[in-house]
């Protein structure tokens, strides 16, 4: 690395520490702390939420409003918001996605999923309640947050979040196991089942401040370009990482049989495939015209790099 | 009956096939109209939510934004999304009750349930994607609905729908089952599980139009004790109805050993306590001081007098 990138890669440590402590924070603060009157599900919603995962999704959210400007209190607080309502959702699909009547996964982030440890129901019933209190985080009342960002920020989830997003793709997931897909078919797949919350997160943290037309298309640009590859990067991980560095269980795509991209590119031209995905996402970038893109800059590389 | 009272029977009559007509047609327009996509999951959410119900909820909501005199175009509109959305939160809890994990149920509305009919997968996503469609459904352009109504709408949904409301009265419905409950734990039970979203169905209806602080109080009271009432008479007619005449399967709560009004008081006691809360609920409404709250007294009655 040169003295420049060494500079770079060093800020944007520090840069996501702090951000990763304020959602961490922010996380336990407002998922279920005292349901008194029903305890299980609230130690449930707790342990789908807390300590564990990349947070990905929220440091996209917090990149993009650093972004756009938004650094005025409101626009903090909404920011915030945003990035733990994206988390809840993403959350919530991994509890109910690893069900016994969908993936039927035991481990997830190195632990037991969610209704290993409470049972079916009260895993099912989680879930629900997770999304609830995303849309319940992203609507304070209105001298917290602007009503206006609060709409948009609802309508933005919940069109992620549902059948022409992330829940439309898990159902075509289903739908194709043990199928061939043309690659273009695997494309809308994860367009929708990964992509719409990741570019969403990204789409969130822009409306928590003011943004061009052209901006916000570009921005559009490179939310879809890292929410692809980083299902590339997923599909080439399920195939190179062992179960242990993954904490989730690797090698089940091949064996549930599905369509991945390295079952249908091979695995050197997924690896070269995230990267010209890299690059789209760095060119969309310089198209925004912003002024602080760094911390979206180091998500993409975070993206198509990361060993887990 | 007396003649006015029938007088007001058939305004009501005319009033609701009305409503019904509006809120069959607005459900067929916006739910998951086209998901060429996912066309499974697209059927399997129309299956959950058209053709059938009683569609209580969004005659409440349209009931109670007609007493706010919301009569200009926006708030119209409003009110016919929020009444939508109420619905569609009350059929995705449906179809996840349904499942074997919790209740385990096959028929509902005299048809089997969605996970019989669509597989167990899908159902679990039809449920997920209904509850992103209602916030959706909440959200339009902010030329078709205030932002700060929609600000409010999102939020007392989001709050009557998750571990606060009826997510979290679930729960305990799920941890209750073979206990002794006292009564009062029983009241905290369904106030969350069903009263909620009924409670919030009268209070997303006045939030489409302006309402004093003293009439907002009174209207609470007033969701309070029909949603109580609903889940009385939904214990009696669990014992006093038939599986055809439910359209669901009878005798059930019995069988699972759940506990009920009907099994802590006895069942004239629970036929007595019904009408009881119709009085709350009626007295509730003349402390509104609002001019127009025919349809909400109506409805308070179709509640305690219904026999599905």
């Amino acid at each position: 690395m040169s003295d420049s990138a060494n500079h770079m890669a060093a800020l944007h440590d520090v840069w996501m520490s702090a951000q990763l402590v304020r959602v961490e924070q922010a996380l336990s603060d407002w998922v279920a702390p005292a349901v008194d009157l029903a305890p299980v599900l609230s130690q449930a919603m707790r342990y789908a939420v807390l300590d564990g995962g990349k947070r990905l999704r929220p440091l996209l959210v917090l990149a993009a409003a650093e972004a756009v400007a938004a650094v005025d209190e409101k626009s903090l607080q909404a920011a915030l918001r945003a990035a733990c309502s994206v988390e809840l959702i993403h959350a919530y699909s991994l509890v109910h996605d690893d069900m016994p009547c969908m993936d039927n996964d035991i481990l997830r982030r190195g632990k037991p999923t969610v209704h290993v440890k409470f049972g079916e129901a009260q895993a099912l019933l989680a879930g629900d309640a997770l999304q609830a209190l995303a849309f319940e985080l992203l609507t304070p009342a209105p001298d917290v947050v602007d009503t206006a960002v609060q709409a948009t920020l609802c309508r933005i989830l919940a069109l992620s979040a549902g059948c022409h997003g992330m829940a439309g793709g898990q159902a075509i997931d289903l739908a194709s196991v043990g199928k061939l897909l043309a690659i273009d078919e695997l494309h809308t797949m994860h367009r929708l089942k990964t992509g719409a919350l990741l570019q969403a997160s990204v789409m969130m943290g822009a409306a928590c401040g003011a943004v061009s037309p052209e901006a916000k298309l570009a921005l559009q640009e490179y939310g879809a370009a890292i929410g692809l590859a980083f299902q590339v990067v997923d599909d080439v991980l399920d195939v190179t990482a062992d179960t242990a560095t993954l904490g989730k269980t690797a090698g089940k795509d091949a064996e549930q049989d599905k369509p991945t991209f390295v079952s249908l590119m091979g695995l050197d031209a997924s690896k070269a495939y995230a990267d010209k995905l890299l690059q789209q996402a760095l060119t969309a970038l310089e198209k925004t015209g912003l002024s602080n893109m760094r911390a979206l800059e180091s998500l993409a590389y975070m993206v198509v790099n990361r060993v887990t």
